[in-house]
């Protein structure tokens, strides 16, 4: 492996592209790889082998690009299928769960939390066991907003109706007196204030992609990996799936324009 | 190709089941075999190529069953495969749009009708092709609902939420004087008393169900194909995924509780 291979970024959609604008945030010499696997999405209503079946053929199409490291930005993927990455591939390979534990461990103080995210996530209870095997006493609130990803991807960010499925799935979250909350989905930032209004002012929002971010300099460091070259870096997006609505989400998640290929899964 | 063989139907999800549910009405005899992609749903926003490649596998299984005729319960399905599968296939194809399209002649007197589908089914064209082919005469309003499908599954059919959304969808319809709707998506008659109120009473809210399982009866007369043996049909169920999900939501389209076999895709 050399440090001039790209960093290999995967998410079921384009909601990994919030974590890839971090990422090249803070490494701005890295190439970057993105696949979005658009074809299958969504990920967070299927079950635990299908999910590592198709994680599985979305990063063996990264592997042959060369990629010297692998982002799961998918916490639907994270969740099922990182272990068994971690075991297969012989690279560093990089998951939003962990880094979404950490910030919300070290953002509570009462370690009264909850964890909101697609159905598959929740009853994962990956995300839970993390926390518990750390530190036992958080109490959790895990509670799974299924509709969310649909109703983003229909641009429907600031809709009554999105705010109707919003107090219908977290309306029991302000009398349990959390003082933190995970946005355990890539998706769900696009609708933050929302979130925010629902739960309250004194509840903090806790994202994975500044933490991954560092976490991913950090691994290329100590790996010996980071690109040093000045040259322009190059960033290339594929996705399995429906081009034209990636790059109109794209905007939103990338906060820019961007090309697209298509691979197909 | 013998008579006993069973009918194949195939829908991406659950929504088929609704189609199915007829056809025993009006075919007690007959063995059915049912396959529901749910590891690739929805395919109501997938493009045209990924929803004829997803088709064709899902066909070659119930084809594997030595199926004697099969029918696309899937508007975006029949949208966009049925041609290919009729070239491809040796037996008899038959897809709910061309259903749905006589029952919507048949119903209309003002030749003013809407046809509400996912954004696939919608953007293909091929519905309004149809009916223009036919009779260009017809001012059609054609509507993408794509939240519809997720807002079934997730059970909240009579929600206030599900409510706003049909609204945002719809609001423009009743303006435009139209007699009746094509209820263009499988998953839609369950949520048909909202759609309804909607549009208002005089609308007249068309399925392909009873048409289809009608053209099925002949198809197999025309073929000699009835089976003609007394014996109690047999009725197997398979899915690509989650089978909790799609034995749950049995209930509301078929009426029972089914036995599920998964079948990976």
């Amino acid at each position: 492996m050399i440090p001039k291979n790209a960093i290999g970024i995967f998410d079921s959609g384009v909601g990994g592209l919030t974590i890839m604008k971090e990422v090249i945030k803070y490494l701005p010499n890295e190439n970057v790889i993105y696949f979005g696997d658009t074809a299958r999405l969504p990920y967070g209503d299927k079950s635990e082998e299908a999910v590592i079946r198709f994680t599985m053929e979305s990063a063996s199409f990264l592997i042959e690009k060369r990629i010297k490291l692998l982002i799961v930005a998918c916490f639907t993927a994270s969740s099922h299928a990182l272990k068994i990455l971690e075991q297969k591939l012989s690279i560093p390979v990089i998951g939003v769960i962990q880094s979404g534990v950490v910030e919300l461990m070290a953002a509570t103080k009462s370690k009264r939390v909850a964890i909101l995210g697609t159905l598959s996530t929740i009853q994962s209870g990956v995300l839970q066991a993390l926390i518990q095997n750390k530190e036992s006493s958080f109490v959790i609130f895990p509670t799974a907003c299924p509709l969310f990803v649909p109703l983003i991807e229909e641009e429907l960010f600031d809709h009554p109706a999105t705010r109707m499925i919003g107090e219908h799935y977290l309306k029991h979250l302000p009398e349990k007196n959390i003082d933190s909350a995970l946005l355990a989905c890539t998706h769900y930032p696009i609708i933050r204030p929302l979130i925010q209004e629902i739960l309250g002012p004194h509840v903090a929002l806790i994202e994975p992609a500044r933490s991954c971010a560092i976490k991913t300099q950090t691994c290329l460091e100590q790996c010996d990996l980071l690109n040093r070259q000045k040259a322009t870096p190059l960033y290339e997006f594929y996705a399995s799936d429906n081009p034209e609505k990636f790059c109109r989400l794209a905007k939103f998640f990338f906060g820019s324009d961007i090309n697209l290929k298509i691979e197909k899964k």
